[in-house]
């Protein structure tokens, strides 16, 4: 049967991430960096034993895997801390973003990259992963600090509008515009669609939860969310949208009744299975020697650099306007370097649109690994140099 | 996107389940009785949205969902009360199991079906699901007595041995052999692979425990043992067996080691989710008004009334060789009855490898309802008599 063999893809993808996975874990990198090296080993540049062609089982697999790892994300956001400083956090985030992106519009520019290429290189230095920086913080007592609570709040708001970025870039190439009136108008409509989203269900989260406690199937609650979550996608995705946007909105709109918290934990089981598959999928889907080649060197040390400065600038710049001082703005600015989940879901969404080339694919995991490894040392020498 | 399409398929077929589960849960009949009826919906019969070719997406998830859904029943098993009463279960069951299928067989040879259709209309009748009787005795304070125990150890040896027919009546029909002496073979070389995974698993169990936990990745514990079952399970497939012997035997291997109970707790919603696909494709794939006619008649009463018959006497006498009164017999002959996950998932690998027709899939469904309607008032009578 058929099955067998697609059984037998999973396993082999599966077992060799989750090695990989708890690999990286232990010598301190980001997991996700483990199943793109899976990826890499089960896919077409090795043993192609796992390699998902669009709307093959694989692959419908992992986009599902995404989709719940954004609504699940989504579901995860701590309203509270984030309410309270909010005004703050749109001004860091703001100067933040608006600078990631040109920085990448600016690699594409230099590379002589038509406009669609260059507006996608934009949308994936956008994302920010904190939870590296966060960790670092949590392990030396700093990050209930004004300048933790800046990264924590300015990284919701960045996946917001990172998201939001990454839905209208994505709409701007299907749709095939280049006029910049009709990629406002695009991301508007994105960012209508997941407002309202977000105000309807949200509104109403907390009779939802109520109607879903009472009935009677097994595991009603996360259940009936997940079919939420999946439901508002599909919407997304009929209306051209991207459907992660519509999962993302209704993770999001569901926080808003503290009582979903108990639907993320019961639901994680099931984003630590699928969410591996779709970063392994998203590796094995090219052929390495394609990208790891020397003339790519260029492109490579360009899309780090910029990829770096912007966040540096941005942040640096934006808190030392809220009020924090220059050493404290620089730990914020170092702080949000760190990319992971986000940048490799835009860049891997790009990529199944054909605007994203195999090297710029493997120049962000590369930015992953490098910020993972350098990102911690430099915070702990800041605040060295801080007490002496 | 190939991937909006099966996201809108999944979403509808998922909520017309999820609706009709709670409104059979509430008229008191099985709940999948609501995804059989889902499937007839949005499938094949009626709306075409939710039609599961072989090796779609749909498909693989629906098939995953049953490798998952044995898993877990493997790990629920609860060892305890079985061991202590096994000598008498196995004297109950091999002749509850034994009477079930020869009555199936004759059926076929009544209506004239070949052999390896026989075969497998007996292996339908072989599966037991007392859920709704050991909820009926529970709620009438009557569990924890003899019969109750009888009840609950003969299914627990149904499944196993159930599960081996089929597998053992699959590979038949996939080798395509009729000669008794290969049949034979077949059915011990399945029950050998299933048994040496017990018994190497199962030995292994609390060291894989130990491992597992030790480890730093995400839900690693229950993460580790789902690949662990799929792992299982592809083997199977690999030499030529059925997948779900292999998830099944995993899961009741891993039992041995009780503290497993937890992961079974925690995939709980991977379950929920994936086991409805399976029950909703089942019948997605099929036309109704093929097998819903007035001339297939005789084949549903004899069906269903060969598949009452055959449990009232094997289980009825079995009880009694092992010391239980005639009454008290009685109960378990008619507690046995009831069909309904094991009994469909034989009928649907039986259609897959066409040797189950969508009639005699629909008399399963027939004798599910039916049976769920009828036990529990015949139970009650019987005890109510007693006291009388």
């Amino acid at each position: 049967m058929a099955f067998t063999e697609f059984l037998v893809a999973l396993v082999v993808a599966l077992v060799i991430a989750k090695i990989l996975e708890e690999l990286f874990i232990r010598i301190g990198l980001p997991p996700v960096i483990g199943d793109i090296i899976a990826g890499i080993i089960v896919g077409k540049s090795f043993l192609g034993i796992f390699v998902p062609e669009e709307g093959s089982a694989a692959d419908s697999l992992a986009w599902l895997g995404v989709v719940l790892l954004l609504f699940y994300a989504g579901l995860e956001t701590d309203y509270r801390n984030f309410i309270r400083g909010l005004k703050n956090f749109i001004v860091v985030s703001m100067l933040d973003i608006s600078l990631a992106f040109i920085n990448g519009f600016i690699v594409g520019w230099i590379l002589g990259y038509p406009l669609n290429q260059s507006i996608f290189l934009g949308t994936i230095l956008v994302a920010t992963s904190v939870g590296l920086t966060v960790k670092t913080l949590l392990d030396m007592g700093k990050l209930d600090t004004r300048e933790g609570l800046v990264i924590l709040g300015v990284a919701v708001l960045d996946d917001i509008l990172g998201l939001i970025i990454l839905v209208a870039a994505l709409s701007v190439i299907v749709y095939g515009v280049i006029d910049i009136k009709d990629i406002l108008f695009i991301g508007f409509m994105s960012f209508l669609f997941w407002l309202s989203s977000i105000v309807v269900i949200g509104g109403l989260s907390s009779r939802v939860f109520r109607v879903f406690s009472k009935l009677h199937i097994d595991n009603a609650l996360p259940i009936l969310s997940i079919v939420l979550g999946l439901s508002i996608a599909a919407l997304a995705g009929v209306i051209g949208l991207s459907p992660i946007v519509g999962a993302y909105a209704a993770g999001l709109a569901l926080a808003k009744c503290r009582r979903f918290q108990i639907v993320s934990e019961k639901i994680k089981v099931l984003i630590d299975l699928l969410a591996t598959l779709f970063f392994v999928a998203s590796s094995a889907r090219i052929a390495i020697e394609s990208a790891l080649r020397l003339e790519y060197i260029w492109l490579y040390a360009l899309f780090i650099s910029f990829a770096l400065i912007g966040k540096t600038i941005g942040n640096t710049l934006g808190s030392r306007i809220v009020g924090l001082p220059w050493r404290k703005a620089l730990i914020v600015g170092i702080g949000m370097w760190p990319r992971a989940e986000v940048a490799l879901i835009s860049a891997t969404m790009g990529m199944a649109h054909g605007v994203v080339t195999p090297p710029i694919y493997f120049a962000t995991v590369m930015l992953i690994i490098i910020t993972s490894i350098i990102v911690p040392p430099i915070i702990k020498l800041l605040y060295a140099k801080e007490t002496t």
